[in-house]
């Protein structure tokens, strides 16, 4: 299985899906297309959401706001499963998930320049275009890591071990006994506000209620637990403090959005 | 084959495939995850008019406006397919339209607490997170149907017949000779406003005239019978009446949505 | 494989995949439901830009403005491809480009008249609606194509070869030494603004500038090498010149659209 996921709505993951395939006829599985688009922090976030709960695969990733500049391609392994994708962070917080033991990076080579005779599969990458490495590096990498298997990177003439490579961390919380000062790391389609505040800051006081930058709002298990239009906050599926409105918008409800800051006070 | 349907937009049926694929690499297929949100009426017809063109298959069904309250989940057994969502209805006319003879129901057992021995496939589902069971719950549940099989259910420790459950029927419009009033089900995504009045009642008057609401439309069998831009009232392909206009919008045109009342006569 | 396209967005896709399965339970890959709208000329450029990078597969294709009109259903054989689609030149560009040594078109026999017999996998397509030829004649004929064979089509009862049909051409551009005048063939999701002028006007050029209808703007290999925000021309991924925004819109930064001028001068 090879999965896609990608800020690229549409169509350009149909050309990632055509080379993919000239690779191999196993299952194509879309993660996402609509990730937040060259939003390196909420794409990484989703990410680390969402592809842990796969059984090993190989997973190609484009988010890539510095397509055509000079940073790597690289193909990570951790747990079992390969990230394929730019080297720019977006994919380290989904290894470290992955990852219990750690993980390893692979630079995946790319040609110095055009090469007529670049096999119909396109490995090693040929130099081709400088806005679409989804199609023209990306995929040929992932159908080749697919190809060889996961555990014989180290052999692939067209990889090596890289040391040093972009990283990117999620900021952290700090929480009090009765405070916590967060961020908002990500709204989902729904307006779901998704803090990095851990659920556990106020899991012990549900049906009490907790001020939010100043603004006192019931927390509760679901969003149903308040009527229609009623804000809410509550733990969302990631284990995070999550700011909501049962059937609305919890971003306009609050007023906020990705890379804000928020103040909780248990009240 | 497991089929998927919900109202999640993305990213979120990312992680609904990954728990699917703990359980079976055979086909994911994506029916539809921008179902009109938290409507569980126009989504149930949306799920009757596309799921009965599926042979025989798992369908995981989400959409779950009460999701973390107490209505139960279910697997329902309908000519030969499981249907798996959410008791509320939404699954219901697909049910008597697969079912020629009838359909099952089972309700599937949740843990009444989180267990930190929930086996890597999530079954029975663990409490996990009150605001994603496509996730926590129904995904483990559709997997485990395919992998027990359909005609299995009954054997299943986890699931248990259910004969008190959420119904949802459509409204069913008032026909006479040369009128009749009835509701508008649903707006597709080209804005064709598909009502409830049977097709049978203007299928005689193709190249004749309708009165909707007041206003005299053409009677065509295609879009493309008038000029862009042209008000026309069809028969779509569901079989119902359906008020659109050629290369536009039939819900801007008529100045109607879902849900608002419509009354035809034949002129 | 079968690959699927279309104009529809959610949820007709669904249906179509659902006759799919009727016929077999090889991969169903969604290319793009969300070709531009109606839109058969932009619709053809993505196609083309698209479908040439998978192996030889059965392409499902359905933009189809005309539906319910005489227009004929065709298959075209080429390069080892079948491409199943409405006769209105759609298909054509995609043809020409995976027919090395041409191509050859089927017409799609449909029925005179419903006919309750039909079988469950409907084929030859029934009469059913005139509105969604993408469930009831198209996804049948494709289904059809994969089960017997892409070499086989010249034996089948239902298909009968067709010499007189809608063709499609790009217009070209003028392109002389230091200027060029063309026109906008599509318009991607990021904004990115595709000209019909090759991408050889400008490579030598690299670094330098050009006006676009007036206004001179760099000449760049890729996106990040203006500043975020900043207008640039370059050649896009499929080698032709693009106008473009770093992490921003071109078409709003040219105040371009397709089908639009475009005059560019070397400076």
């Amino acid at each position: 299985m090879i999965t896609l996921s990608s800020d690229f709505g549409s169509p350009y993951p149909g050309a990632m899906k055509g080379v993919l395939s000239q690779w191999t006829d196993s299952q194509l599985v879309d993660v996402s297309h609509e990730l937040p688009r060259q939003d390196l922090r909420q794409s990484a976030f989703w990410l680390r959401e969402t592809l842990p709960y796969f059984p090993p695969a190989v997973h190609l990733v484009v988010v890539d706001p510095g397509v055509g500049t000079d940073r790597d391609a690289v193909v990570i392994r951790a747990g079992g499963h390969a990230l394929v994708g730019p080297d720019n962070g977006v994919l380290l917080p989904t290894a470290r998930a992955l990852g219990g033991k750690g993980f390893e990076l692979f630079r995946i080579e790319t040609r110095e320049e055009a090469t007529e005779g670049t096999d119909r599969t396109g490995w090693p990458p040929r130099l081709a275009s400088s806005t679409f490495h989804g199609r023209d590096v990306f995929a040929p990498a992932a159908g080749r890591v697919h190809e060889i298997g996961i555990d014989a990177l180290d052999d692939d003439a067209g990889l090596h071990r890289l040391d040093d490579y972009e990283s990117l961390r999620f900021p952290e919380a700090v929480v009090g006994e009765s405070a916590a000062t967060g961020t908002v790391l990500a709204v989902d389609d729904f307006g779901n506000t998704i803090t990095n505040v851990p659920g556990s800051f106020v899991t012990e006081s549900f049906g009490g209620s907790v001020s939010v930058n100043g603004d006192t709002v019931p927390l509760a298990r679901s969003y149903a637990a308040v009527d229609p239009g009623e804000l809410l906050v509550t733990v969302g599926s990631h284990g995070n403090v999550e700011l909501a409105v049962n059937r609305g918008r919890g971003d306009d409800g609050f007023g906020l959005t990705a890379g804000e800051d928020v103040h909780l006070e248990l009240v």
